[in-house]
């Protein structure tokens, strides 16, 4: 049995993008990581074989952590990549009004990300933070009384409560990206995609001219993402993402001119996207 | 007498800023805001005539709460820049040891960036996490104990306690930017930078056509950073700053054909670099 590690506890949104991508892999255990941190360094050491982590969410943007640590701490893949919607569920026990509720519990992001539907909807109830939207649905569940979670589908299903409404987020447009992390080389998709981070020696229209590169070999560009150096104010590294994989004559020709042309050069991996 | 609003409490570096810029401005009274959001607003609305707030820093990158605001919910010109060092002091009470320090006090953004310090120097003292590093001084200031925190020199002086060790950050290129919000245009310094926001069509190679635009007037780009527009995951709006006046011909016309070619457009302001 193999391991892989997700961002933990249960019942969080990086449980359900590992369930989506080791959905048929059943030589996988999964096991849940306190932090981003805790779990790369663990998949870096060989102590579980894959690690699934947020990189990005549609509203609140990069997960800095996670790009920063496969910038500069560990030698990692990107092998696959797992959007998955951000939908919140008000959670809790069917013989309570809602004008009954008396507290309402999840992680700080997930209360100000459902702060409109909570003002309409509870707007007299307690908010309770807790560290997890797993850890609130897990203590609303431990005693009978008149308080709501929002938490995911899979943390009611777990705890054995009830969706009392469901998608109650205010930006119904909030969509997280995943990445499955390993040691290898992914394997290759019917749509891929490649990752790179490189820098640029600080002179004027230099990061124009990496740019100019992908366009002149008509390789497109989906993301680009700026992060300090951590040297001194005013440096960074770039985050890009391309569409295509490195095994692609193209593609394989623009990297190769990049990497001559950046002071800092290193490929986070050509992978399938999963839909 | 008219008001500044910067972000408190009393005694943090958005203060220290604050004070780097108004010091020979004796019309102005200083006021602390509890949140970014609060600030800005009051600016928005003309309760306060300025704010200043922190917009980026050199490890933990941009500050997301400022450029969002600024790119989507208030019309405010950036009128000047100020860069502030930071430095953490070990602040606490001259009778008591170290080894006898049972406690360390501050915001947990500080005490990760003195994780090796506090380590190495008070292995065995209990962190207690505060709202901000202010309110630790202020804490630990209010008994004594043998108990110290982890601030500004400026709230250790304010709360009348000792400065135990100096510099206690981890990483010596910690810098934060801060900026002066206001209604109307800054003016013109020797040193002058240009900040605007802006989105592209979501076609292949529409960055690139803008960046080129700098490019060919000879404009040079001293950052872009790109944040989620907040409609969809891969839509952006970028955020760039320019060396250079407004009012400098190149620039100009740059900017006339930059928002031309932009779907959004968002000009943030020329305003001076206070060294």
């Amino acid at each position: 049995m193999l391991l892989a590690g997700y961002l933990g506890p249960s019942g969080t949104f990086s449980e359900q993008a590992a369930y989506a991508y080791f959905n048929n892999i059943n030589e996988y255990q999964l096991i849940p990581f306190p932090t981003i941190q805790d779990l790369l360094q663990a998949v870096d050491k060989g102590e579980v074989s894959k690690g699934v982590v947020p990189i990005e969410n549609s509203i609140e943007g990069a997960v800095n952590t996670t790009v920063d640590m496969l910038a500069f701490e560990v030698n990692l893949k990107i092998q696959a990549e797992i959007v998955i919607p951000v939908r919140h569920y008000f959670i809790g026990f069917e013989e309570f009004g809602f004008g009954e509720i008396k507290a309402v519990l999840s992680h700080p992001q997930a209360i100000a990300q459902c702060r409109n539907y909570l003002h309409t909807h509870v707007p007299k109830a307690e908010i309770v933070f807790t560290s997890s939207t797993a850890e609130a649905v897990r203590e609303v569940a431990a005693n009978k009384a008149p308080r709501a979670a929002v938490g995911t589908l899979l943390a009611a299903k777990k705890y054995g409560l009830s969706v009392l409404d469901s998608d109650i987020q205010d930006n119904k447009h909030n969509e997280t990206r995943f990445v499955v992390l390993g040691k290898e080389e992914g394997k290759r998709g019917a749509k891929c995609k490649t990752s790179l981070v490189f820098s640029t020696e600080n002179k004027p229209g230099e990061l124009y001219r990496v740019l100019n590169i992908f366009s002149l070999w008509d390789v497109n560009m989906t993301k680009i993402l700026s992060r300090p150096s951590k040297t001194r104010l005013g440096e960074y590294v770039f985050f890009v993402d391309l569409e295509g994989h490195i095994l692609e004559e193209d593609m394989k020709n623009a990297l190769m001119m990049v990497q001559r042309k950046t002071s800092f050069y290193k490929l986070l991996g050509s992978y399938e996207i999963i839909e």
